[in-house]
């Protein structure tokens, strides 16, 4: 019973199918009719104009859209603990030529308007320190926590007023917006680009990069490609996106995650680091009780010393969710 | 009927059923049973120790071996015509860090020790010129030209006297190696690493990088991840991979596009630029003569204002085949 | 008697007496009294506003331009023995991060707008091949060749239509317009940059960074703090540049050194490979030949295996010019 | 009376000295007779072989010494207030190509092994997180503070068991010395490389790259030409290095700036932030005491809202320095 990740679960079905329904021979790279649709289909999503570039991992995603945004000279404002510091291998200082990771706090792996400017307002404007050009949150974040509308505002305005871009890592975005119950442009409302994560999602190997700041893709797209990230055979990607988009799957499928993470954490309920509002469940647990738990058969990360991460995917089955719930309760 | 490139091919039914078959979760990026692997299924193809990273583009699979032997202020000797001076959009400025590409001459996009010679030779021992750390051709060449096995050892047998790493880019090295006739290393043999190319040939979204250098491999893993193309759901082309070689897949596949090249080329033996010994066929064609085959539903790119490219694919239907050589041969 | 470059001559007296002028403490880096003259001092020369840096070598110089110009994933077209391209140890590859050197022919390493024309037009307008952003051009160029006014402006004109920025390597600027007798703006019109040099001509560490186009400048100076490139004590290297500005001392240096170097050319007529428009000649002379003059005293360049390469300087002694032309004619 | 900085003070006599006696033309670059020098001189006052390459920022010199030991992919463990991490524009982010500082905590800027290792330990060894290549450390530190030898070896110790490079950044390394009344081997004992400051000593525009693994220099030879620093005249660097060493001006200069902090300390005892181990000075100060002071005609930069931080160079008029001292004492 398996609840290491969500990031090698299986593919759905719809995919599978989309997919093997792009089978036939179509122009290579973005040509296809399938990757024409993405700007119109997440446009629908959202409500707006988009740009839409598929790529095959979060990392290239998250990088892509950031390189557009921020020169090799500047800076981008993200948390400590975002992944594109601890665990992308340095991805950002190889897409954005050495740009600088400014690093901020916040609970939650959260920023707020005063976190980012705690970076930023003790920095000269001189040539000798790096200034910064953009701001990088998630939605959902590291902790499974979500920005609410209000905050993604706050935050948006924030950048506006300081003349710098908004990203959004967005590797478990349909989770976020799933438990925000808004819009999906309330959840990212200012981001300049969204890496709108649906591998974790039951994809296989697409992501969305969506920009809503469209000039911006026109930039990513020399990048994609210069970055080896232009597939030829594109065409089975775009399908894995449309099949994701289509009559919501990919809200389905968090929706199914969130709610596996709600029964954990309604039976853990004393032991939650973070609340959950996603799809991760942070516990504090003991060595021996996270022995208990492996005995009877559940596979989770530890958390440090004294806790572990319990992650629920599109496709978790209840079974196993309550069983470990119960188990969880009986330590 | 389709005779534009072989890399918006239709995936094989075996890397369809063998994808499906690795749905099952297993451990994330290449932690799976599958690409775990790789060295040894490769290793007995080329009948020595490798060591093998997928990747999802040829691109990124070039660069990512070659960035593991060229330092950045180094450079890497190819042909003028090289896929990756000409057509990668500066993916190995981008990947090698700035490293030169010193373009040097040769028939049929192939290099020989003198024309490799021809670019060394003159550059000065010194700091303001840029050295030489590597040298890359493409097995078979731009041109459909396979590298005899006495060609190969004679570049290796040059590489190693100065002291360069060699790279093969085998974006078409099935073609190569079934034109050929002789085994696998045969076709390579000198290689430090091999980009073995896999999506032209029936597969969807897997090369492999092949080192026979294995230190190398060490580098270029990190590399991979820093470059975004570490997935998450690796198994997917751990699988891919592993059917091709099951039953030389790969190699059926690249004879019957070799075959149908032949069969083109002998209808049009006086208009051939090149000797066919892959699967691409260039023919001297004006432009009503191409209008004429257009016209009766041929499909293939210009080559210039007299000449057209045509390229055979793993599935090209033999009727078709016929058909354009039976067209060509009436002009 | 030294002919072999005038990359090594003596400093000046009047520069060695600015520095020394300078000594006393001021602002460090750039924000001393003398280096905030410098956009006064160049818009004067060149009738123009001008943003002006400087930097200690010729290479940071044209690199920093031009990093100002290209993004990473573009070109720079200039001539294939450009000095950027040949001599700068791959500058340009770690300046521009990667972005690609385009090479065009032209005689005498000069473009023209034919010559870019050939390089960009087979460009395909898609991301799978690096697009050019800039066009750079040497005056002098790499053989000593002068571009004129009508040729520099039909430059201008073709990159304006292009879109492309125009840079100019003016390592040997001041030589150029002595030559033409031209206004200085009218030997770089249509350049968005000038690498103006003047450690060639008479200076020790300072070369100017002269931006027409000055918000490129407000880029350059956070680049140049990055490359390690802006000194704490700039105060030296301003006074070296005000003071080959005052009284056009830097004129009067370049006329000396072209008068030496005309003086070499009539003697030699029939040897020269190119017209003598700046300080450097270049003569067909044999291997005795070139052991007779050796055998005399003089030093300089081999250029290949049947000519020579002759460079006189802001102080080359006119004895020694007057020798060396004779023992030419005398051969 | 100005106790800004250092890094702007004149230029000692004997070196203006050595640079006019170096006027006459010599080899370009670092052919000449005084650059081949330069590893002798060194080797002779650290007692060991040494490569000794000149620089002429504080910032290239870092830069080019730890490029020639990280790899991209790499990362550099540093204190949180290192200059390389803070006050270098990025430049480590742009030499390094992407690399990454890795930031520790530790007393008055220095470092220490457990606090090294409590930045390496907690790095899983997967791709995912960037691998230490290498350890900076500043001697003396950012806060004037020196390293004991037994200081040194111990981190020399703990780099070579963790298989990490070491890297002195010396900006004010010979007040170090001049400090711990050590060799100066024994001031970095350890150190892959030494950035050996000379500038804020009493030089003008030189600083020595001083590699003892001298292996390294051969890659930092290329990357300080490719990133033009490699002057024409380079005589005119060495001569300043030379002279610096002749009868160890370096270490009287840094006497004179010592002794004057020392005199500056004994009259703020009470007021020091740091022990005064070099040429800084960091004293608690409200508002009005820095207005008075500076009202006295004392020039300083406040250290943040209740602090100073005084510099004295080795040309400190003792004068000044005493009138400082006793305005201090007076507050």
């Amino acid at each position: 019973m398996q609840f290491l990740s969500d990031n090698a679960a299986s593919v759905h079905p719809a995919l599978w199918r989309a997919m093997q329904a792009a089978d036939a021979p179509d122009a290579p790279y973005d040509g296809d009719a399938l990757s024409q649709r993405l700007d119109a289909a997440f446009g629908e999503v959202f409500g707006r104009d988009c740009a839409v570039l598929w790529a095959a991992t979060g990392t290239s995603a998250n990088c892509l859209t950031l390189a557009s945004m921020v020169q090799p000279h500047g800076g981008v404002v993200c948390h400590r603990e975002a992944h594109i510091e601890v665990d992308e291998g340095g991805a950002p200082g190889f897409y954005l030529h050495g740009a600088k990771l400014m690093l901020a706090e916040g609970e939650g792996a959260k920023l707020t308007p005063a976190a980012i400017a705690g970076v930023i307002d003790p920095i000269r404007n001189d040539v000798h320190q790096v200034q910064p050009h953009a701001v990088s949150i998630t939605q959902a974040s590291e902790y499974g926590r979500a920005y609410q509308p209000a905050e993604m505002a706050a935050i948006g305005a924030y950048c506006t007023e300081r003349g710098l871009r908004l990203h959004v890592d967005g590797a478990r975005f349909g989770n976020a917006v799933a438990f925000l119950g808004c819009t999906p442009w309330e959840a990212c409302q200012g981001a300049a680009a969204l890496s709108f994560g649906m591998i974790k999602n039951g994809g296989m190997s697409a992501e969305a990069l969506v920009f809503f700041d469209t000039g911006l893709a026109d930039v990513a797209r020399y990048r994609r490609k210069r970055a080896g990230h232009l597939q030829s055979k594109g065409r089975y990607l775009a399908a894995q996106l449309l099949a994701m988009l289509q009559d919501d799957l990919w809200l389905a499928n968090a929706r199914h995650a969130n709610a596996a993470a709600q029964e954990l954490a309604s039976a853990a309920h004393d032991r939650l680091l973070h609340p959950v509002e996603a799809n991760e469940v942070f516990l504090r647990l003991t060595g021996p009780e996270r022995e208990a738990l492996r005995a009877q058969g559940f596979s989770f990360y530890d958390w440090g010393d004294d806790a572990a991460r319990m992650v629920t995917a599109w496709n978790s089955p209840m079974e196993h969710v309550t069983a470990l719930a119960r188990a969880i309760a009986a330590l």
